[in-house]
């Protein structure tokens, strides 16, 4: 019997969980809720019911898993905790400074419902923590670093498109290659954010802005780029949708660290993705996790879970002597 | 209270755990067991007494976790499943064929005591598998890819050297680049065993000894090196002591695949290592999941496990709520 996975929010995310579901043939897509009209939703999937949240409470046992799609923001506060109380869940929240606040609130509702929630899932958080952690377990004298890009940055293109006279914009986040090559040679350098990363931004200005005063703005921005060198590019709407409209991403882990009696050998642990659709690709992990949410519960598990919490094996769809005898 | 760990085999591999355990602060080296004469071994930490394996049983009470220091070929067949009769062990068998046999007896032993086995840790199969694990279960649809080196490969420098007329060699595993770039650039090749690695030796002649018979010996033994381009070069054994008595190695494993409604998009996902020691890099992954299989012991578990079967938190000595913050 397949697995039974809900779909609530039909963004890119939620469209990008779609399509992973036909990825992977243990599981079936069984609805999606959205709080548009359901009528103005139109999926992928032939055969497959839209509804309106609200219906979601109703539908708790012909699923087995509701995959959550909404944003870290505002939806998955209070999204998480309340569909715990019906349903197995995987969210991808991540905003870093309130993951113990948010473990706390669905853990509790998890618990309550006898259901599992496996929250914070995606590729950072998700494949990169998993990767930090592993490596400083393995090498528990050493510094990690972290590098992202070159990829598409939403919050960073978003706060561009808010600058007046800014009619739509694409900011990619690069990582410095010579910061990257100076943490493979070992010597466990120190970066300041300016030497890790440099922005790059296309913008689309309104006919007759100002265009000097946007990139000085943009450059000058608290937070998002003043601590950055960052480059500002002008271009036509054509442009941006040719040669912009995709949403990559990407990006480095890496460990260094020492072992011997005296530390005298180093070593370089290093993941790395190169993804052409950002959104696609966290969008597949969340699908393996929620896999690993149902046979977790399926065991009898209960409660909140993060990548930390659950066994590699949990995300696969083959047997553990499959897994030994191919993967091993 | 630490974790005491015995080690049983004092090699290149046993003394790298007992290097890792100083860098572990949760964990103590109690005893070492030798299959050697007791006075003739002696370690790095003092004050741990060294005893004869005969020991070993009598003292199972004042170790937590005994890890196996024996070679795959012949020592941990029979070690792994005799001492999990009385201890949680860890091992790092590495024959891959003869994994599902060596688990299932493994598995019974560990069962009937109650303790905790975990079977063939280390970096690969160890943090290799895990890797190729991750990214399958990431990317469903697409291809593995398994590098080797730059690095000693000590099978194949054994080999080298019992050629007649050869007193010493050292034998390295080189990937080929421009396999490598192929892989990272998504095309997913088919990739012969001779275009995936080539092999350097460096061999000592015995004084008068035929070189070119020595070379070609090594270029065309089967399964060592027949199907690979070998390079050899006679060297001093000045030279050989110089340049050669380390133990490096490392390694890539990548995936390629697809994601999106029509498989639109393609992914990348790269996990590599490079070390200076492989015998220590090894150790002090044994150590962390000697952390696991008495944690997952203090549990109520029992049984034999592989690294697919740990969730990644058991092997930190950090809390989990250090974990989601410093590390997620």
């Amino acid at each position: 019997m397949s697995i039974r996975i809900g779909i609530l929010g039909y963004g890119n995310l939620g469209r990008g969980v779609e399509c992973a579901i036909r990825q992977n043939p243990d599981m079936e897509l069984k609805a999606v809720f959205t709080r548009r009209d359901p009528k103005s939703v139109h999926i992928l999937t032939e055969g497959v019911p839209v509804y309106s949240v609200e219906e979601a409470e109703k539908r708790k046992d012909e699923i087995d898993v509701l995959i959550l799609c909404g944003g870290s923001a505002t939806d998955l506060p209070v999204q998480t905790p309340e569909y715990a109380q019906w349903f197995n869940v995987v969210d991808s929240f991540d905003t870093h400074a309130k993951i113990p606040e948010h473990f706390a609130s669905v853990d509790a509702a998890a618990k309550k419902s006898g259901k599992v929630a496996v929250i914070s899932v995606g590729w950072d958080p998700g494949m990169f923590s998993i990767a930090r952690l592993y490596a400083t377990a393995c090498l528990p004298e050493g510094e990690n670093y972290t590098f992202w890009g070159k990829g598409v940055s939403q919050g960073h293109s978003d706060a561009v498109r808010r600058i007046e006279g800014v009619k739509d914009a694409r900011q990619y986040t690069i990582p410095v290659e010579s910061a990257l090559e100076a943490v493979r040679s070992g010597s466990n350098p120190v970066l300041s954010t300016r030497e890790k990363h440099t922005r790059e931004c296309f913008v689309v200005a309104e006919e007759g802005a100002d265009r000097e005063r946007i990139e000085r703005e943009i450059k000058t921005m608290p937070n998002y780029f003043s601590d950055y060198d960052t480059t500002v590019h002008f271009v036509t709407e054509e442009e941006l949708k040719r040669d912009h409209s995709r949403l990559p991403h990407g990006g480095f882990v890496l460990r260094s660290g020492r072992t011997g009696w005296e530390k005298e050998n180093g070593h370089i642990i290093e993941y790395s993705l190169k993804l052409d659709s950002n959104p696609e690709f966290t969008s597949s992990i969340i699908v393996a996790y929620a896999r690993a949410a149902y046979r977790m519960n399926q065991e009898g598990q209960a409660g909140c879970r993060t990548a930390f919490d659950v066994a590699p094996g949990y995300l696969s769809m083959e047997s553990a002597e499959e897994l030994r005898r191919k993967y091993l």
